[in-house]
């Protein structure tokens, strides 16, 4: 833990200067190892479970921070692999990605319930689902309603015991010596970084610029035409197929979601995580983090509708719930298309 | 029967001479009067009966120009009224309006049944349904196409009802006084229009600029903004509301639907029948006939969603297919905002 936050600072102004590509490199894995290992230490701190009071939401930040530092460390270590020691890199790098999976899976699936929920409200009209269902003649009216909140209930359930298997594996993954094993490595990482001999001679630029044009080749297999096209309907096509996996088309676009992020990380090696953001990759971003939530959700639906002896009210709140996370899908890919195509506005 | 077809042609010229509101209004009602008692004599030749094998298609074209001769002769009394004798005009608008919606409704379910079958085979991906569902590992898999399969059974067995009831209630009404004394009224037309004295001295065109400033009133209320945004999630809103009747929201579309049409068929009376047609009032009528037909695709989905004892699968493939249709609404209203908002193109 060696470097402090003052020194890592002044190591990336001088990056400008033209310091070689070593020291830049180090700089940043450096400061993204400190992190882990600061947001480590608090989540030690607050207990390490969601499930105390005061502690709850500063454990929630702590896990984020540890995702965060993770995925930078591992997205970079893969980038710029020939500046760093081969074997090293290649033996911590799956053990992060284990690691950051583990971590965001609690979250994800309390994300993946606000959202249906959300959507389960949104679709039942301005009025309220009402608390009590009125016997006699509105009985059969409010038939649709019940199942809209027996579906909210069914996934509540499913979604909830998931997450609470996730936070439980969470716990047990971040007491493991596999664990401590990373965390070890992070440490040494913090203090000094194994780069290969090549780090002092080659640049960080060329392997910049090849993340991006991976990104770039990757985009261009996009099916961009049809989705700058509104209500092409092409994201429900499998919508009643047999298959419930996820949707094969939205594998491409899961992939640009990663490659869109290992170049941003390359950005922030190049030009510091302080330098501006650049909207049009922040916008794109955030279009397929919406393309992948609400795929996800589209999938929970279709999943909670297999659930045996459901009522049929159920079945079709939740088909109607799939065909909207669907069309989500559908608008995060329009979405993306726009905020792509359209020039680099703005600051950087 | 009186004007032959290029009599009417000539008067039709004889317009842009100057010649006073009446002669104008009386060749166009006498035309149509025409055409719509020459469909009628080709129904009843053709048997009157879609049953029969070479009849058939004749009977629904016959069918098909009562309505449409109907439709034209009730907007046209409406839209210059003050020209026509009023307690005639006003006791056969009503008559028109029952005659061409009895007719309608036949084709309507035989159009809303391919729509939500073709739906139900786009939604199910490029594979098709497959006929027989294999037994064992597999079973669990096939459930939703079950579901696709057993909603398109379901949604098949109640359209067909329907339509068999109202091509039997065509039938009924074809041979009836009520429908005779409108056969009669309408003879009367083609040989005599009831005119008003206003007629000889009034004009069309203030009358004709009337109906399309209602028109462009009714459009000003309409939400085109939003309409405008694609994948604003509007026309689902409702989509898990208690009320399975029409949506409220989509009454104010209709209504521009309907003074669209009239606004059509004032420019018919003006410029004629064989006018060039203006290209954006036809892509902005076709957006709003695509609209009603997947608003009445959802409601039809929505109504066999609440059939007694229906399988979970079947209900949650009416879900999507409601939710489908919603967006099919949805975009509809997208493309009248297009077409509308576009400056008029072409020839007109």
């Amino acid at each position: 833990m060696t470097p402090g936050g003052a020194g890592v600072a002044k190591q990336h102004l001088d990056r400008a200067a033209g310091s070689v590509a070593g020291d830049t490199l180090e700089a940043y894995l450096q400061a993204q190892a400190t992190e882990f290992l600061r947001a480590l230490r608090q989540h030690r701190e607050t207990g390490g479970t969601a499930s105390h009071g005061n502690g709850a939401e500063e454990t929630v930040d702590a896990a984020r921070a540890l995702r965060r530092s993770a995925r930078r460390i591992s997205g970079t270590l893969h980038t710029f692999r020939p500046l760093l020691d081969t074997d090293w890199s290649e033996g911590i790098r799956p053990e992060l990605a284990w690691l950051s999976g583990t971590l965001a899976r609690e979250h994800a699936y309390a994300a993946r319930l606000d959202r249906l929920l959300e959507a389960l409200h949104r679709l039942s009209g301005p009025s309220p689902i009402p608390a009590q269902v009125p016997s006699g003649a509105r009985e059969e009216k409010s038939n649709l309603t019940v199942g809209a909140a027996k579906a909210g209930a069914l996934l509540e359930r499913q979604l909830t015991l998931a997450r609470t298997r996730a936070h439980s594996a969470a716990l047990q993954a971040l007491g493991s010596s596999r664990f401590h094993a990373v965390a070890d490595n992070v440490a040494v990482l913090a203090s000094e970084v194994p780069l290969s001999p090549a780090a002092t001679t080659a640049h960080l630029k060329p392997l910049a610029a090849a993340a991006e044009d991976r990104l770039t080749d990757a985009i261009t297999q996009l099916p961009l035409v049809s989705a700058g096209h509104p209500y092409n309907s092409e994201a429900l096509v499998h919508g009643l197929s047999a298959d419930p996996a996820p949707h094969p088309q939205d594998a491409p676009w899961h992939q640009v979601r990663l490659l869109l992020r290992l170049h941003r990380y390359a950005r922030e090696v190049l030009y510091g995580t302080e330098a501006p953001v650049d909207v049009r990759l922040l916008d794109s971003g955030q279009a397929l983090d919406r393309h992948r939530d609400a795929a996800e959700a589209a999938t929970a639906a279709a999943s909670a509708a297999r659930t045996p002896r459901i009522a049929p009210a159920t079945a079709y709140a939740l088909g109607v719930l799939h065909a909207d996370q669907r069309h989500e899908v559908e608008a995060a890919r329009f979405a993306f298309q726009r905020a792509w195509l359209r020039e680099t506005v703005g600051t950087s």
